[in-house]
């Protein structure tokens, strides 16, 4: 049996996430047909991370055995002609019989992307927060800052009772970049919890506003409790963007 | 009687273009209805030029008179409460009583957008041109330097017979720029002939395919006839990304 590594990306809005639910599109279903029409049998998928209704991949990996002997650059180029217009695979490559995408990934970025502007700009429905206020990129990467290392991110984590385990993670990249009227938010870590970088967003936003200070942050990660934090910034802003293997 | 400037911007994708037709979505319609719904009458309104189905404006101008005494800061807000989110308003100002968006207008900028890349980007459908062959930038600027200046641009525009008028334009500025994948053509001229911009930009793809070459251009232009010229570039890359007034 082959081992493959599919990478992928996506535009995430017109989809229920990655994972396959009832009554509603996921893009690992869009694949697992894809698939079937190249390959001519329905392999088991793994995705690296469940990712939320409207949130978009700009590098995403995808796992799967296979018996079929097509040649990877074949596969792409296949792949890519039964896949819709917002999904497209880049990369095939073989990998030993043990990887997994998601339990062999070392770690994540994702992007969080912020129109700071009065105005909406037409071409980002879906694609990015629209912020109107003014917003300080300096103050926020000060925040920023104080994700990095290693901490407990409860505080940063939509509880789910029905997993309890560790909630420690180590972040090595945390900025804040504005680029004229966009402004991104850019995350590194080992792995990252439900609704983490969306909640470390809200949190920035939260600074942005003036209802907190930088100096906030320490004691908010301290408090190991989800209502310290932010709100959940919504999902149209945020791009997973590079998968560490 | 208030004579306004609106500046605008969309995403052509979902629209045939500007001009009301029949039984096709247009943008003056669209904005026709959000101006009888802040304002409570349909004025006449004036575009800067007619769009073909699917090209893009990042400004676009749009001039139409009206009594109403609504300040200029107020309609912008109220225009975007009601525009869908592919639209937006970016500005009002109050315009001299001879003013007209079109035949006010002193030139245009287009940009032509080309993701040059063996693959799609799942995030451009309908936004720029997936071109997958290599395609050298410098070479296509070196194209593009014979398009400055004052010419007869007769194969450069798709006949209108019904029309016989003067087909001489001033080209101000023709660049090519890559950016990654993403492969630029702006285009300034103190006006523009029916599918000019595309029609440019077809010639430049075939030059990056070597069926011709830059030297080629001055004899095109000569040629004064639409077949001596490339192919028609399809609308999703184009932009008009300014009017000057």
């Amino acid at each position: 049996m082959r081992n493959l590594l599919l990478m992928i990306g996506y535009d995430g809005a017109a989809y229920h996430g990655w994972q396959v639910q009832q009554n509603a599109r996921a893009v690992q279903e869009v694949f697992q047909e894809a698939l079937q029409n190249v390959l001519g049998e329905r392999p088991d998928i793994k995705g690296c991370s469940r990712t939320d209704t409207g949130v978009h991949a700009r590098e995403y990996g995808i796992s799967f055995r296979t018996a079929h002997r097509i040649p990877c650059h074949r596969l792409v180029f296949a792949l890519n002609r039964f896949l819709p217009p917002d999904m497209a695979v880049f990369s095939c490559r073989e990998m030993p019989e043990d990887f997994h995408a998601r339990y062999s990934c070392k770690g994540k970025e994702y992007v969080y992307e912020i129109w700071n502007s009065e105005i909406r700009s037409p071409f980002l429905e879906g694609r990015a927060l629209h912020y109107r206020y003014p917003m300080d990129a300096a103050l926020l990467q000060k925040a920023a800052t104080c994700y990095l290392g290693k901490h407990d991110f409860t505080s940063f984590c939509t509880v789910d009772k029905r997993e309890r385990r560790n909630m420690e993670r180590t972040v090595t990249r945390a900025e804040v970049v504005r680029s004229g009227e966009m402004v991104s938010f850019t995350v590194s870590a080992d792995g990252f919890l439900y609704n983490m970088v969306r909640i470390m967003t809200g949190t920035l936003l939260r600074v942005a506003q003036g209802k907190i200070s930088p100096e906030d942050l320490p004691q908010i990660l301290a408090a190991k409790d989800r209502k310290a934090a932010g709100p959940t910034a919504p999902a149209c802003g945020l791009y997973l963007n590079k998968v560490f293997y």
